[in-house]
């Protein structure tokens, strides 16, 4: 079904299969999800996006669970039905209990009826939301 | 700019005003957004949707910042410019903090990147992320 | 394949179990579609939405049938399989014909397309498009 | 503001103008909308485009109006502001009145919201839905 | 699973079948993809397309391989399951390596990142990228 | 009118200020686009963009034009204002002819136009297509 071959272990390269390796190790499972197994056919980009993933993804500011629930909802956005999927099982990991699932899919679905309004009426920006108005127009030097 | 006109208060019918005397005590402000001005023109529409925010936004078992930032991450896959200013607005007023707005925008834009991966690579979801296989069969009787 | 439980009907709480019974009996059906045994999850929510679909697409200014194909448009824009079935089937049920669903999609395709054109051309709205452009300024007091 | 240049009716090639004058004389206007003079630029689009339009916009098994507000609610989902404008404008020349535009933008953003729903519980399709299931599978000789 | 019945070609009209059999030779298959049996429901618009598509797709300007890339970009922003197979066989038939599929979905996944960091910092465009500053203002007489 | 401040060069911590150091070297350019003052308020986040782009907009298996052409397409469907005029831009700096350009946007709005009629017809994949049918399914060990 998918547009790229769905590599298995011993089907990748050599620099695949090491960042395979450190998806196990970082986070101790046996087999990584299908979306690294696609993306294997190029490593440079497997790479590069397990790298991203672990920068953005890790320790920051924000709680770990927001920022899988914020990933689910631009995965709903989207329409990104394997991301829904693999972010929603992600979220529940990390504790995400019913009533906050419902709740996130409660307000997703209302903040895409509130932007369709919006949209539609073009409303204009208010005066006061535009905070940056004095921005910064020195040259670089 | 708008496709409707924005009403003043003086403008809007009697059930408008009720709805916006409402927001107005509600968030203990003196003007609305043009949101609300540019709803106005439709007062059915106006109450439904600020009676839904306020339950959806109100308090449940997700807390309230990250509900805004949820709300600026479906905002900005929708490309809402409007609803971006407004909800990057509240999130500031719930107390986000700059170094939390930057990464809530790499977590946006980290799961545009996968999403967009995961599609044009049309993966299949793997059998242990469908946890609902038991869906419930039996008749509604 | 969901990402929530679909649930039966002995399966619902109370409060759902009535907003189901009121789908049943508004619809005159003897059993409701899986979106609703999805959205029984979260019963404020399931009340909610029915509630608000119920004002949205009862007897307005809009032709039943329009508002149907309107919704078509819009789950065929945001790509949701799921609605598309959904209320392409409804919209036959009020008696859209087959030369009315073909002609209804050539218009959908036909916007998808000019609309890609005006994006990527980035043209300015005419002036003589902008009616609102005398928007209400004054106070709301 | 826009990718390519708005040209002007003496600027444009020959063939451009022919399509040009078909646009005024068929919409019984002086001036055409900043949309065909970006597109005037590349003369076979400009006509493959407005002779699309024609057919697909023009008499068939949907009333006018309707067509308009389902391009309406197309350039709602796309975000397309110029779009939104233009359609605006169109359907509101064709009749619309305040409250059926009110009622378009309802249903709209009302399908938004259960459109959201729908694909982040990715709910499958109810078997009942499936009317074509015995799709035609013969040969096409 | 379709929302129209897919037509053999016993099934369908004369006029449906005089453009499938335009794409048979044209194409020199046998047999068509599903997307044109489904679309032979509607004679008018299934020639309209077809006619389209070969002057769109057909020599021009740019490399035949690089079009059917570009579609491939534009079906996985709109998460088009059927077009991402469909056009990614075809840009594989007119030689698309491994090498270069890779990259097409890299350069794809990037962009969906970087447009979403700048639609949500709202970042306004540079001066100097408004080359059309001069829009042509002179009247079309 | 952007939601985050842009920086000019000696408001930036020097973090941000090696990276705009670096693209300003590797583009041999004066003052970098707006998009990156933007982006210096998250210098990792800069660094970490710019690290990628530079990566996959680099040498590589396709055309550098072929590569902006394909930004275009991916900027458009998402709708991106700023991305267009960017990414435009770039393109012509490459060297895209005018008629590129014009051939440019004719597939991408017509790849529009069909994917709204693949996806509202739900169509299925040809068996022809799938391509992957014989997915591997031998574990990583």
């Amino acid at each position: 079904m998918s547009t790229v071959k769905l590599l298995a272990y011993d089907e990748m390269s050599d620099e695949a299969r090491s960042v395979i390796d450190d998806i196990r190790s970082t986070r101790n499972i046996d087999e990584v999800n299908n979306f690294w197994k696609a993306l294997a056919n190029d490593p440079a980009t497997l790479r590069r996006i397990w790298e991203s993933l672990k920068l953005v993804m890790g320790p920051g500011h924000l709680d770990p669970l927001a920022k899988e629930m914020i990933y689910v909802a631009v995965s709903a956005a989207n329409g990104c039905d394997y991301c829904l999927h693999s972010h929603t099982a992600a979220a529940r990991a990390k504790g995400m209990s019913t009533e906050q699932h419902s709740e996130l899919l409660a307000v997703v679905a209302m903040a895409h009826q509130t932007n369709a309004l919006a949209t539609s009426m073009a409303v204009p920006v208010d005066t006061q939301l535009l905070v940056n108005r004095e921005t910064s127009t020195s040259s670089p030097d």
